[in-house]
């Protein structure tokens, strides 16, 4: 027997329901926020996620399926959304057509992670871009669109925090700032941090040894550090997020460590799902699309992970709704009336009627069974007295209530029922 | 600036709605007829493919995308659906549950072939799959399942051709004859087909070049060696066929070449996608579920390319529901009045109204040029006078008629307007 490849998971036949409707409430929302979807291929060019992910980080660094394929190309399966939309908006030219350009995607992504609960190596993503416009009002338009998505699944269990890590010019200040505050204590920190110190001092706040995150504790805040224009933006947006009637805490602990990640950053966070519990995160990365070859163009867009979304909702008990059986299971006892059954779930289902018959030869009480197991509201049985007569049956699986019907008339019968609803 | 890779494709913010319309349709018809999903990773293991999809084919032979990930297992980006399926099917007992089981896919798919017209590398199919059911109602409920989703994009231009190529014991006699055919031309056929005499002869008569088609047209035809058990059931497919009121012809020259597949193949073909005009595809493959270790179980199936399907779409101008821009764009023409449609945007969105206003700092007449590109049905714009007065006009873009409205009402307004629809 061959099994699944460690770290993934099948979406089965009988959870499916839980997935139609978290991407039905994703792309409900971005229709909402006049959002379109953008799909961009499983794999790209390894270069494009060195530059877009950062070749600092741990995805690029120890997470990525990189591969040659056929042709002596380096490619990689994505490990996030954003660094496919970007190159896209780039090498279609978006950024010369009508901006604002807001899209959204629903995508696979991969990461060789440990597997652990709602950490899976191949993961599904929700995430939203927001091109081209440099305004405090597109950090709330993309919180917004975060915090509806969330309400419309029903989860009431989160909170939103944000910071601003401001521009270069800030992130030059608070960079000497933190590394003098840090010096001293240079020699407790991981090897890891200490190499961070030279490149890339932020994302030592971001550790996750606890003897950095007690130096880190008392270091100075970012906050503190933010230029005028980048104070005043992120005054903007909290004025927004209050205009519009959505809660916050300010939390200088949120950082992204890379250069091109600019002001707002957020996280829409749960303690339902463990110590990590960020369901939602994005932020400003305005020098993206630049680092990518594109013209400057500001960006703001944020990604949801869709199992840790399911993991959140099982957890807190948010209810999912589930798929309805078919509308009717046209059952039949002998050849004649088999082949009756099966001219009438024709019928039906050319109207528009879901509807089912037996395919696998089965007695008529294992047809009934059947017929339960799989959810049908309406259960018909045919026999040579049903085509005799030209009349039937039709019985109702909640209450056991028949009422008759001529065979010729079935499929009226159930239009009639669907148009009632 | 860095590419897409070759042979892949966007799908871009602005042509999703193709997609859309074609995945609703896949799922509304798998819905009628009670097929629920199932979602299997992008990449399994190597073998998985090699006794799945065969290791005589081209696919597995030449155009796998096959590496070694950080644990050093092969991995391959699936080719095609069905094995998945069938592997997710085998390693989660579901032979052991209500029978038959009926499953759809939508999923990409990987093949390194040379790009042209609706031939990518990253492709996109849907399939179906019934497992558990020997009976040609099955096969029936396939064929009629390809038509009913065909119907449903509006695609007319097509046409059905089935054919039988019997079990094991037919295929023993009719390799035979085919063989005792060929031998004499042996010589004059390609090298593959040379190899393909000896290793599985059935597959020559697939073969492209021209030489070896010529051979073929008068071989001995599998239909007249079919054994009684398969000739009854193909007979009975096609009964069920005619009696579902489709139509079809018999074409001696569909074959499967795999020792798993069984009995019934056929093709849904059109002439308005070039030579190759297999817009859609299956078969009943009985031996799959044990070569992949699994207990015999019957299974029919079929695949249709989405990408295929969007060209022969749009060579035969199948129209294809357009998205619909937001129902009401909201402007502001100060800091006041700016916050004010900020706000108001914000409440239309609770209450399921697709809204937007200005994130660019834009004019009052660069937002109106704008709701107008972006398709919005209705325009307000709020000054410091509607701030004001607390009254506001509608503007319906449709005909310029415009209707006064409280700014505390526009969202009762909108939601009459949509109840109305």
């Amino acid at each position: 027997m061959i099994n699944i490849p460690k770290g993934t998971k099948d979406v089965l036949p009988r959870e499916a329901y839980k997935w139609h409707y978290i991407e039905d409430a994703a792309r409900k929302t971005a229709e909402l926020y006049n959002m379109k979807e953008i799909r961009t291929p499983v794999f790209e060019h390894t270069e494009l996620f060195l530059r877009g992910v950062g070749d600092t980080t741990d995805i690029v660094n120890k997470e990525m399926y990189t591969f040659k394929d056929k042709g002596d190309r380096s490619i990689t399966l994505k490990p996030e959304g954003t660094a496919g939309a970007a190159r896209s908006f780039i090498e279609n030219g978006m950024g010369g057509g009508v901006l604002p350009v807001k899209m959204y995607y629903i995508t696979p992504a991969f990461r060789y992670e440990r597997p652990q609960a709602g950490r899976l190596r191949e993961f599904h993503q929700f995430g939203v871009e927001v091109y081209g416009s440099a305004a405090p009002d597109a950090d709330a338009e993309v919180i917004f669109a975060a915090a509806s998505f969330l309400k419309k699944l029903g989860i009431k269990d989160v909170k939103l925090n944000i910071n601003s890590i401001g521009c270069k010019t800030c992130r030059a200040r608070y960079n000497a700032a933190l590394k003098a505050y840090l010096q001293p204590h240079l020699g407790e920190m991981c090897p890891t941090c200490r190499e961070r110190f030279d490149k890339n001092p932020l994302r030592i706040l971001d550790c996750k040894e606890e003897g950095c995150k007690k130096i880190t504790h008392d270091a100075p805040r970012i906050l503190d550090y933010l230029c005028d224009d980048c104070s005043e933006h992120f005054k903007k947006v909290q004025q927004l997020l209050t205009a519009g009637g959505l809660e916050f805490n300010i939390d200088p602990n949120i950082v992204r460590g890379l250069d091109y990640y600019t002001r707002t950053v957020f996280e829409f966070v749960s303690e339902s799902i463990g110590a990590q519990g960020t369901v939602c995160g994005g932020g400003r990365y305005d020098g993206l699309i630049e680092e990518l070859g594109g013209n400057h163009t500001p960006a703001v867009g944020f990604a949801a992970g869709i199992e840790r979304l399911i993991l959140l909702m099982e957890n807190t008990g948010v209810a999912f709704p589930e798929d309805c059986g078919p509308e009717v299971f046209v059952a039949g006892m002998d050849d004649d009336s088999r082949l009756a059954a099966f001219k009438v779930v024709c019928k039906l289902r050319e109207e528009g009627i879901s509807a089912e018959c037996d395919h696998m030869g089965k007695s008529i009480k294992a047809q009934f069974k059947y017929a339960d197991k799989i959810g049908a509201k309406y259960v018909i049985a045919l026999g040579c007295n049903e085509l005799e007569s030209g009349e039937c049956n039709i019985k109702c699986m909640a209450d056991g209530a028949t009422s008759p019907v001529k065979i010729c008339d079935i499929c009226a019968c159930f239009k009639n029922k669907m148009s009632e609803k």
